[in-house]
Formats: C-alpha cells, sequence, structure tokens
C-alpha cells in the first residue's frame, strides 16, 4: 500500500483536530497539595473564601490619623494630635481613635477604629512624649489599603484551565487554600518502531540505531504537563505493532507511534492506526518540512498520532500537535501566546512554496545585530536540534528567507 | 539604624554580585539515569563515545549501486543492473556489491560494501526478476548519510553547564550513555520574617497575613533548577531571625531572606545578613521598582539574598538576581537569551528618571494589535502578578512609556 497523501496546510491541519477532539469528556480531577501544585493546571473555577487584604492596613510606616484632623497642617503651622498607642505587627488595632488623636503603625499594620488615613513617618515629628506634630494634610484613605483591594470575597480568581504559576500558588496560599483540584496529567503512550531501533542500554549491531524518539517524546511531554509511559520499541511487523497499539490505546489518554523509517513500515504503522477504532484516521499527511507524513486519528475516545520515525521530525511535530492536543485535555485555552527573540537571518534559505518549514537555528551575536544561523544537514539528525537554539517558520506562501531579513526565532525549551 | 541606602543601578548591582560569586567552589555533580535528567544542568563535557549515525545509511527507498554503473541513464536510455538481494532494517549488509549490480535498501538501512550511492525508487523500474532499470544517474554519496555525519566518534557534544532539553536527552541516549553527571541542584533554604505572617493552615487572627513569599520563591527556585527548603516563618525579632538564618546558613547553598515590612523589621534583617560571615553585605539599596531595599551578600562562601517582604516585590528581585545566582551556581552560561512578545503600551504610564521599572501587565488582543495593559494597584499584591502575562522594564533613563510605543513584554511563567 504505498503512501498517496492529500496534504493539509498545518493550521487547517490542527483545526480539524482540535475539532473533532474538543467532544471528548475532560480528564479526572485530582486534589493535591497546592504547594506540590506548581505547572499544573485547575480542573475548576476557584473562588476567594476570605477578602485579601483580610484588613485595612498602612502601607507606611508613620501615625494612622482622622484626615480632617489634619487638614490645612504645615510644616510652620502644624496639627498637634494626642498619642495613644501604637498598633503592633499582627495585633488586633485594639485602639480606637477620637478626634485629634494618632496611633503609630507600621507597615502592613492594621488600621485601628476611628482612623482614616495614614500620615508618613517623615511628615510628622514627636512633638513631646504624648503629641506628635503633623507637617501635611493628608486625605481620606491616604496610605491605607483597603480591606478586598486586592481580592474580595467570592471573587472568581482563578478559572479552570489556568496553569499554576509562582503566583498562583502563592494567591492561593495567601487565601489559606492548601489543597487544590487540579486535572489528572494525561497518561501518554510512546511507542518506538523500527526493526533496526535497540534499546540505548544495548549495545547495537550492524545496522542498528538506539532508540532515540521514546526519550525526545517523553521530555516533550513531561514538559507539556502529561505523563509519558513507554511502550517499548515494537519491530516493523504488523501484528506486534497492532498488539502493541491496543495496549496503549486501552492504558493511555493519548497514544503517539513513531513510524519505521521505510515506506512499508510506515504502510504498517497507518494501518494499525485506523484500525484501532472509530472516526480512526482524521488527517494523513501535513504539508510541512518535517514531518510530511504525520498523521492524526481518534479511536474510540483516545486520540492517536502517528509521527515520522526521523528524531528531529518526530520532536518538531510533537511540539506543533500534540501539545495543542495535551492544552486541550488539560482543559486550557486553545492557544497560549509564545515568546520569541527577533533576529536577522545569517544566509538566505529556500523553501517550496506550499510547504510550511520549521528550520533549526543557532542564535550568533554579530556586533549588534544578533543572527539566525540556520543549521543545515543532509537529513535531520537528532544534534541538528542539540545545536540549535530555537527554530524559524518559512510560511506556505514564501519561497525562502533573504539573508537579513528579520525572523522570530521561538527557542527550544 | 534608619535605612540610608545608596542605590545601584540594577544592572551594576548583579555586575558586583556576580563577580564576587564568580570565585565560588563549584557544586559537587552526581550521576543520575539519563531519562530522568531532563532541566539539569552537566558537570562534566561530554565526548561522542561512538559515530552517529554508526554505519553509512539510506536516506531513501530504492537501490544501493556503485554511481558509475549509472552515469548517463535517462528514462528513454536506462541503466541495467542485476539485483542480487535486500540489505534487511537492523541487519548487516552482508552483501558486496560487484560492478552492475544493486540491492534494495531502505530508509535507514546500512549501504552494502561496494555501494556508493542509493538510486530512489521513483527513478527506476523493476525490469525482469533479478534485474532493475535505472533512470537516472545518482552521483557519489547521493542518498546516503555518512557514518560520522551528525557526531564524530570523540567529538565533544555537550559543554559543562548545559541545561538539558528533550533533544539531548535523546541525543545522549542514541550514544547509549544511559546515565550522565549532573551539578548537584543548589540548595536554596527560604526564610520568611513578619511578625504579622502566619503560616496558609492556620486561621490569621486581627491584623495577621498568611505567609506567600515561601511559596512563591520555593516555585521560582523550582523552576531556575533548585531545591528549595523552608525555614518556616520568623518573627521580627534579631535573636529568632540570627538563629534561623545561622541554621540556613550552615545548611544551604545560597540563602534568600524576606524581610519584614516595617523598616525597624527591615532593619533587623539588614543586620542578621550583614553578621553572618565575610565578606557580608556587597549590595544594599537597587535603583529599582519594586524591591528597593534588596540586600546582596555573601557569608563564608554562601550567597545571602534580603528580598523585600511584599510578595510581588520578592518575586519580581528573585527573577533578576536569584535565577542569575542559580545559574552561576549550576556552571550555566553568565545570561541566557529571554524570549519575549511585542505589545503596545495600551496607556501612558509614568516612571521616575534614574530608576528601573518592571511593570505587571496583561496582553490584550485589540484587533489586529496586541496590547500591553499595566495592571495598576496602590501597593503590590500578589493578585497583582496573578492578574499579569508578564513584565515590561522601563529602562532607568526613561521617564515613562507613552501608549502605543511598542515594547517587549517578558513572560511570567
Amino acid at each position: 500500500m504505498p503512501e498517496f497523501l492529500k496534504l493539509h496546510p498545518p493550521a487547517e491541519a490542527l483545526d480539524i483536530y482540535l475539532g473533532a477532539l474538543s467532544a471528548l469528556d475532560a480528564l479526572p480531577s485530582e486534589q493535591i497539595k497546592t504547594d506540590a501544585a506548581l505547572g499544573r493546571v485547575l480542573a475548576a473555577d476557584v473562588l476567594a473564601p476570605i477578602a485579601l487584604p483580610p484588613f485595612n492596613r498602612s502601607t507606611v510606616d508613620g501615625y494612622a490619623v482622622r484626615a480632617a484632623d489634619t487638614y490645612g497642617a504645615s510644616a510652620s503651622l502644624p496639627a498637634y494630635l494626642n498619642l495613644i498607642g501604637e498598633v503592633r505587627m499582627g495585633a488586633a488595632a485594639d485602639i480606637a481613635l477620637l478626634p485629634h488623636t494618632a496611633a503609630v503603625v507600621h507597615t502592613g499594620g492594621m488600621i485601628p477604629e476611628g482612623a482614616d488615613a495614614v500620615v508618613m513617618l517623615e511628615d510628622t515629628d514627636h512633638a513631646r512624649d504624648a503629641e506628635i506634630e503633623i507637617h501635611k494634610p493628608a486625605a481620606v484613605q491616604e496610605n491605607i489599603l483597603l480591606r478586598g483591594e486586592d481580592v474580595q470575597a467570592g471573587e472568581p480568581i482563578l478559572n479552570a484551565g489556568t496553569r499554576l504559576r509562582a503566583q498562583e500558588i502563592g494567591g492561593l496560599m495567601g487565601l489559606g487554600l492548601t489543597s487544590v483540584d487540579v486535572v489528572r496529567r494525561p497518561r501518554v503512550g510512546i511507542l518506538s518502531t523500527g526493526d533496526e531501533v535497540v534499546s540505548p542500554s544495548e549495545d547495537p549491531g550492524p545496522g542498528q540505531v538506539r532508540d532515540i524518539n521514546t526519550f525526545t517524546l517523553a521530555s516533550l511531554v513531561s514538559n507539556a504537563g502529561g505523563e509519558p509511559i513507554s511502550y517499548g520499541i515494537i519491530a516493523d511487523d504488523y501484528r506486534q505493532l497492532r498488539t502493541a497499539a491496543e495496549k496503549a490505546h486501552a492504558e493511555s489518554d493519548l497514544v503517539m507511534i513513531t513510524a519505521g523509517s521505510s515506506v512499508s513500515a510506515r504502510d504498517i504503522t497507518a494501518s494499525v492506526i485506523a484500525e484501532l477504532g472509530q472516526p480512526g484516521v482524521l488527517v494523513h499527511g501535513i504539508s510541512i518540512r518535517p514531518g510530511k507524513p504525520t498523521i492524526l486519528a481518534l479511536a474510540e475516545g483516545v486520540p492517536i498520532i502517528g509521527l515520522p520515525g526521523n528524531p528531529v521530525s518526530a520532536l518538531v511535530i510533537a511540539g506543533l500537535f500534540v501539545v495543542p492536543v495535551l492544552r486541550l485535555m488539560l482543559g486550557m485555552a486553545p492557544s497560549e501566546r509564545t515568546a520569541y527573540i527577533e533576529a536577522h537571518m545569517a544566509v538566505n534559505i529556500a523553501s517550496l512554496s506550499g510547504r510550511e518549514d520549521y528550520q533549526p537555528v543557532r542564535l550568533v551575536k554579530d556586533g549588534k545585530q544578533l543572527l539566525a544561523d540556520p543549521i543545515f544537514g543532509r537529513s535531520n539528525l537528532i544534534f541538528t536540534l542539540v545545536r540549535a537554539d530555537g527554530l524559524v517558520r518559512i510560511p506556505s506562501e514564501a519561497t525562502g528567507i533573504a539573508a537579513g531579513e528579520l525572523v522570530r526565532v521561538t527557542l527550544l525549551t
């Protein structure tokens, strides 16, 4: 069965695929400790159980006052207030301010009852033992952080699908939410196929090479928030591959199969993927380099992705197609903005019109300019990517990029 | 002891500090499994033990030939070669090609002795049982990937200080390097101070707030490749803080102390840091917002960093100063290029000349334009950063950024 592929543009291929997957059931959630939830994705919206800050706080070191008592005050004609005490940090402000009185308050300290402003220490003088001079009028609420100014009690603070960064972990802890419901990591079965492929711990015989794809793809899955599960190296044999793929399909939320490198080996992979269940293959063939023979399929609710056997192609394609699928399964927004670095292309590079190319580049400083230096190789060998800082996308309509042209380099992280 | 700080520009502060730390001993290394080394940093240079690919391989499905036998061949006047066998995938090419013979070879298969080119299947025809037609001449080495073309045996492939990405993991495995020497994760002691601070699992009384810094900073340390160790919440008390800081100093590779929020609490932190050992405080006060009262110190070979108590300030400053220190301790290159997203500032924002500002912004799509919408707040509350996608740096010489101006947003990840 030779390969005659109807090539889809990459964006169209992804649209078709994510569209089909959007009807899948959500992954189950699990409750974990918030301080172990960095990088995990929220399974449900979170409401603030309390207000933050939980009480009116001073933003400076100074004196809590009634603003009206300071009106008209100046250095030459200060207002005099009776000092009636100090609000200690971490303690209730058990002082009530009557007119013409003031209380010492520290940054972050609680504003006592009756006070409606804080005068900074610098704008005062300690006149006598129990009296202070105010040199500057304070407006109502000046230097006060109001209860609930950061977050109101009951306010929705985080949505389902939010990936937890350092600040979300801190915010949850600040609200006393020491455990949190997150989406279970998607289990991603990885099958590496090829008669010539042996385990890295083996000594390859003549004609054999060590497995790379299992490990690059597992790393990518981990980085994207999934749990990689290796199903080992499978020979280019229909029966063996089908047995292994069925096992992976039964146990995983997503299955990735790298195809053998010859056409007949790729045909075996394509047949097995097509027969795992309905609706089957949705996309076979993408107008992209590297990665043309990519297969995007869905079998009885489990996405199955057939990747090229070449390690560079497999890793690039997984970044473009597997990562968005994992995001969808985790309930994250369809796309996150990807940061980049602008650089000037160091040399001319050619590309076929009608095909989207992803060119590995190294970033090189050249005087004040940053250059994107393409890493060429006759075949996409893994050390091409080891030597690369990032990828440059050459759009489908372009026939190449001229030396000196400004491009956006997406870092390989 | 009031605060009179000589403010250093941020870049100068970092230079002074990294300069002083560059004399520190390297962290010890540890040998771990390569498939568990994602994100870790190499402790030593790695040489390739073998060549990759380990043998000459075909890059196409076709016939291994002697190039000279195909010269002058065309569709109308094909060259005829005797088919003497097939090189199976993963097996030695135990065929030796004599003149005017060819052997079937698959993509990735081993090139048999005597062959010096591969003709693609598409450029041939199967004439008779043991004979093929060649329709196109092949050049020497055409469609052959040479042994060592990716990596030569003995070639340095990865340097000490390299952080291992998916492709490095794959490259190491492809070379049979199933374990690897990495730098031990720097142990980072974290002390959160403040009389008003209680554990997130406690119900805060009046005037109390829950600890946030321990968790935001631990998350940042984890992301940067360190191992965070919490030393708990310490009261604003010289003796208690000194005892806790000495313990952290003895047990950690780096110590971070967030100061209490009042001036007197900050003074206690500064005194304790100054007295932990030689050479002591190298920088106290940075012309930056947020984070002016930052302290960069070195005590008997252990970096000690005093951070502001405000959670946003502490997290921003840790990103700017703690992360580079961790990189240095891990043996990584002094700076990595940081990716960004360009956007137009949504509104005017003001800044003081002579001070570098880091403004949290949200990225908002506005028609075809991407806007950086600043998140303002009277104090830097943690949900300011929760609502932010990234930070915009306002350089020291600027007095602000005008609405519409193009800025680079560094994502908070």
